[in-house]
C-alpha cells in the first residue's frame, strides 16, 4: 500500500467516474495525502454531489477546486488557488485524469468534434503542466527524496490503449474512434515531451491507461470495475522511479508501445 | 523511375516547398500522371506564382485547386472541383502534405497555438480524406492493379521524424517544439486510422518523413535539398504495396518507429 502521507495531490475531473475513485481511495488510503485538491467544473452542481459528499468527510484534507480545463482562464485561477493553499510546499502529484471521449467514426465525425476533444485531452494536461510547473518545481525542490517519484513530484496523464498507434491495428475495428484516438496519441507525445522537458527538474511524467473501466464513459459491458482499475494505477503510480520515466504503462504495469 | 502514367493525383499545399517539387516533378516526370491537381489556398496570390508558371507550360495536365485545408466549406468545394474534372476514374493518389510548424517551447505555447496546428495538421488531412474517399474508391475500383499501391488508390500523409513518440528522448533537444509534435504524433495515428478503414477497399495509407528539408519551413541549415527529398519520397511510393499498409517511412524507406 503506498505511504502518501506529507504530499498534495491534485486530480483533475474529481467528481466522476475515475477521478472520484482517485479522490476516495487517496482519502480512505491508511496513509492519506496531507492534501487532494479535486478539480470539478461545476462544484456546485448536481453532478458535484458524490465529490461533495466526500468533503464534508474529509473537510481537512480534500479541497474542491472550481477548473474548467478548456479555459485557460479558470487552470491560471486553480494554479493560483491551489498554489495559496500549498503552504510553500509545492504540488507533488498531479494527475490529468478529465477527458471526453466521442464515439465517431470518420464518417460521423467532423471539425469541431476534433477540436473538442483536442482541446480537453490534450491542450488541457499541456496548460495544466505549464500553469502547476512552479508547483510541481518548488515540491521536488524542497523533498529530500533522491531520484524521482510519484512522492516528489510527477505529471500522469490517463492514457488508453486506443491511443497506441502501433496496436491501433488490433484495436481499431472495436473502437474506430478517430477523434479519441487522435487527440490520445497526441497527449501521449506531450507526456513525452514533458518526461524530457521536465527531467532537470526531477519531475516525472507518465502516461497511465487505466484498462477498460466501468464508468460513464467506458460503459457498463467494459470488463474492470472503477475500484481495482485505480486499486491497480495506484500501486503503478507508487512503485515508478526515474526509470520509467516518460513512459505509457498500464493498470497492471505493462508498458504499452506507442 | 516511376510510372505515373494514367493516373491522377492531389496534392495539398503545391505552391510552395515541398508541395511545390512534388508537382514539377509529377510533371516532369517521363511517364507523367494524366492529371496533376495542386491544391493552394490563393491561386490569384503573389505565393502561388511559381505554380502559375508552371500551369502555364503544363496546362493540359496540371489543375490549381482553390483549397483551404483548415476550412471544410473549402475542402467540400475542392472535392467536387476536381471530381468533375476526373472524369470517372477516381483520384488515384492523394498527398496531405499542407502543414504548418510553429517553433514553440512549453513556455512560449498557449492554447490558439495548439488549436491552430492540430486544424491544419490534423483535421484537415483527416477532412480531405473524408471527402476524397468517393473519388478514391472509385479509383481503386475502376483498376485493374492487383494489391495495393500509389498508382492504384492511397492516401500519403506527411509526417516527420519528431512525430516519433519514441524517439522523442533522442529529438526533443533539439526541436522541443509542442503544437507541432502533438499534432504530427496525432497525424499518425490518423494515417494508421485510415490504413485500417480504408484496407476493405483496397485503398493504401501511409504515413511519409521527407527528411529535414532546405524549405520556408525546414530552414536555411537544413541538410537535405529539396530535390533530393521529393525524389526520395517518389522512390519509396512507388514501392509501396499493402505489406506497408499503416507505416511511417522516411525519404529513403526506412521504417520510423511510432
Amino acid at each position: 500500500m503506498a505511504a502518501w502521507k506529507g504530499s498534495s495531490v491534485l486530480i483533475t475531473g474529481g467528481n466522476r467516474g475515475l477521478g472520484l475513485e482517485m479522490v476516495r481511495q487517496f482519502l480512505e488510503s491508511p496513509n492519506p495525502p496531507d492534501q487532494v485538491f479535486a478539480g470539478c467544473r461545476d462544484p456546485e452542481g448536481p453532478r458535484a454531489k458524490c465529490l461533495k459528499d466526500l468533503s464534508e468527510k474529509h473537510s481537512e484534507r480534500l479541497f474542491i477546486v472550481q477548473l474548467d480545463i478548456t479555459d485557460p482562464v479558470s487552470i491560471k485561477e486553480a494554479a493560483k488557488q491551489v498554489e495559496s493553499k500549498l503552504n510553500n510546499r509545492g504540488l507533488n502529484l498531479l494527475i490529468n485524469n478529465a477527458a471526453i471521449n466521442l464515439h465517431r467514426t470518420l464518417d460521423e465525425t467532423d471539425s469541431d468534434d476534433m477540436m473538442r476533444c483536442y482541446k480537453t485531452n490534450v491542450v488541457g494536461p499541456m496548460l495544466m503542466a505549464k500553469e502547476f510547473l512552479p508547483c510541481l518545481k518548488m515540491a521536488a525542490q524542497s523533498s529530500d527524496l533522491q531520484g524521482m517519484c510519484c512522492r516528489k513530484a510527477a505529471v500522469i496523464n490517463l492514457s488508453t490503449l486506443v491511443a497506441s498507434i502501433e496496436k491501433c491495428p488490433e484495436t481499431f475495428g472495436m473502437a474506430p474512434m478517430y477523434p479519441y484516438r487522435t487527440s490520445k496519441a497526441a497527449l501521449n507525445m506531450l507526456t513525452q515531451c514533458l518526461s524530457e522537458d521536465f527531467r532537470k527538474e526531477e519531475i516525472l511524467c507518465n502516461a497511465i491507461h487505466p484498462g477498460w473501466v466501468k464508468t460513464d464513459m467506458g460503459g457498463k459491458e467494459a470488463p474492470l470495475d472503477v475500484v481495482d482499475s485505480v486499486g491497480g494505477v495506484f500501486q503503478v503510480l507508487s512503485a515508478l522511479t526515474e526509470k520509467n520515466a516518460g513512459q505509457c504503462l498500464d493498470w497492471e504495469g505493462k508498458i504499452i508501445p506507442w
